[in-house]
């Protein structure tokens, strides 16, 4: 029975494992493989003159990064990672690699973030890239079990539509039979549908697709989105559920993958504590504008301003009451002041992780809000039936996965936290 | 505070609630309004001479299925459902629903689907029809929560791709800028590329996009999959995890959903105990033969022929040891004889729910069996590079969650375990 090299400890006296060829070292007499599974790494130690004729061979077969499996006698040592070794009674090759490796699996020739794309399975089996995929993993499943803990219902919307979110620009086109589509933005005019229909609080962790033509090393072309939305709610609830869940995430990945952090050097992992500090897009500005960013009521944030009121900040933070026009047609007004609106972003000191806000539920408001950003009503036809017959108020946000995992570990691209990015250049593997 | 409507109690001495007019009664000096929330319906009752002015004028207004919020004093009564009814003090109509609605929500009047699917909003109130997202909400979280505790890890990979997983047919092309791309028909391909990467076990649950030209009540152009793949795995080991795993769904659904299997009237719904029985292909085939359904080796199983095997077996079952001919390219075959491989689908007696094998992990074979397949194996290479460097054996399955959810619920048509479907001819709402 194979077990985990991470189970084979100085005290078992025998024990199976198998893995991958990290390195091997050949001494003469000695041979040692350290052999690599997904818990650990295991040295084997190979006395020639000891083994049988079969290990032998097997040995001299087993190239760098090849699959095998050996059964043998464990034994304590000061020597090795672990306290422990394996000297083999058997071993197999069960898959060779060929020679060279297209790409250098141990880390200690760094390869371009092209390269490495190019060849994920041999990139991903590098412990630090490995550890990001379990670390997203243990995140996202924290963010799942809370809001199922807090009585959210998973759906999951369809990813080929008829209609553009936020009205044309930044869609993939698609042949759906005789029909023209397209794939789905963002789950946005969905999940309202479904506050119509009486779900109360609905999430969806889904693909979402942007046709932006520019390269960063923060947009994708297809990402994962975590998505809410709540029922005779408003933007104060919708924060709060934010909040609490990305603290809730950290304090999973900093409870669950202690060795993974190590593994990427992130020894000081600081949970946020809830709730995050909140300003209004007006301080925001003006924080941007004292330090030489002048903003004006209207302006978008720009990518210098979130780096000054990041750095002022210096904690994961909410910029609220938007100017409406900044914001989609589906966000809400403030009744007394129509030019601010109920939304907000959720920002890390680097970026913006997360966009939400209150919606607007009343029909012939919307109707006037999609004119007024130069939309056709008929066109949104689907979405706007359900706020003629029984639509409740309601909030919600969404938040890029892989925003969430760039700024929790602290990657310089966002492609690092996707296993198969998609971007403008790159439709493969 | 608005609190659910299953926690007004004959107890309660005041609540307040919002949710959807479900039913209006006029009985002269009394009215009574059903109002219904995703946990239940209240009656709240409104003696019309001892009400405010205000609360007469809402009650007025309140159309059905118009979203309603009131708060008042709780009194027991033995008339109401629940044994309790609310007299308000306060009313208020958030939201008017046109009147006529066009379509029924109290399921009296039946509807053609396609009418309750142009309407879903409206059909989705039903507690009927609300109760299956509920219970696949269900279902779906017992299958993460067990795979996750089975040290599976979750992945995400790309929907967009440049290559067909089983070559060329039933893909939905798409313009990707300047590249040719496509809907990925299955996550094949990639969670078998994250077994030479190490991962050692992954599952997936997202969009899956056929492009098949027929409509039946069993086929979807979009669906959703649940996919795993594991290392150092056999077919056996793939078929233990996938009847533990759809054995602990039903469970969890037994437990955590008993109303909703009352309100579908499931009163006997029955739990699958894993193992399930086994048959071999050879041994499906006699039992079909036998029955009028006259089929020999290489043949597919045809609908027919399920459902003779099926209400022979009465259960979930699986049929292994099929025709290499009757299986994609990356099925491993048993050494012995070639022409039998080691794949296998789940059953349930009305159809297959599942699909799964040992793969080949041979890098020379595969290229054979791709040839074999009459494909090209250059346009497979970002797929068999990793069988070059180190591809442990592996196994696993892809398993449909709507025809999971469709014979859990003994649903006739498999559209109605989707909030949104898409088929031939539907991609809107």
């Amino acid at each position: 029975m194979r077990i985990p090299i991470k189970d084979v400890t100085p005290e078992c006296e025998r024990a199976e494992v198998a893995g991958w060829v990290h390195e091997e070292r050949d001494l003469g007499g000695l041979t040692f493989l350290l052999v690599r599974d997904r818990t650990g790494i295991l040295q084997v130690t190979i006395p020639k003159k000891k083994v049988s004729p079969e290990v032998l061979a097997a040995v001299k077969e087993a190239s760098r990064e090849s699959v095998i499996s050996c059964e043998g006698v464990v034994k304590a040592t000061d020597k090795a990672p672990g306290g422990r070794e394996l000297v083999p009674e058997t071993l197999k090759v069960i898959s060779r690699a060929d020679t060279p490796l297209p790409l250098d699996v141990s880390e200690k020739v760094p390869a371009e973030l092209d390269t490495r794309l190019d060849n994920r399975y041999l990139d991903l089996r590098k412990p630090r890239v490995n550890s990001i995929f379990l670390i997203r993993n243990a995140a996202l499943r924290a963010v799942s079990e809370f809001l199922w803990d807090h009585h959210f219902t998973q759906v999951q919307t369809p990813k080929v539509v008829a209609a553009a979110t936020e009205g044309g620009t930044e869609l993939f086109p698609l042949a759906y039979f005789d029909k023209e589509a397209f794939l789905n933005q963002s789950p946005q005019l969905y999940k309202q549908m479904l506050m119509s229909a009486g779900f109360d609080r609905v999430y969806e962790i889904g693909p979402i697709f942007r046709a932006e033509e520019h390269n960063t090393v923060r947009h994708l072309n297809e990402a994962t989105s975590i998505d809410i939305e709540m029922s005779f709610a408003d933007e104060k609830d919708a924060m709060k559920v934010l909040e609490e869940v990305v603290s809730y995430a950290y304090g999973k990945v900093a409870d669950t993958c202690s060795n993974e952090l190590a593994v990427l050097g992130l020894n000081d992992f600081e949970v946020p504590t809830a709730p995050f500090p909140k300003i209004t897009y007006q301080e925001a500005i003006e924080i941007a504008s004292k330090k030489g960013e002048a903003l004006t009521f209207g302006d978008d944030l720009t990518t210098a301003a979130e780096k000054i009121v990041g750095e002022e900040m210096g904690t994961m933070y909410f910029v609220t009451e938007w100017p409406s026009s900044t914001r989609p047609f589906y966000t809400m007004a403030f009744e007394d002041r129509p030019e601010v609106c109920r939304a907000f972003d959720m920002m890390h000191p680097r970026m913006e992780l997360s966009s939400g806000a209150q919606r607007c539920h009343v029909h012939s408001k919307l109707v006037e809000q999609i004119k007024g950003k130069g939309l056709n009503p008929d066109a949104f036809e689907f979405y706007l039936n359900p706020f003629r017959y029984g639509m409740p108020p309601h909030a919600g946000w969404g938040l890029g996965a892989e925003r969430l995992v760039m700024t929790m570990l602290d990657l310089q691209n966002i492609r690092e936290g996707v296993l198969f990015p998609r971007d403008r250049h790159r439709v493969s593997p």
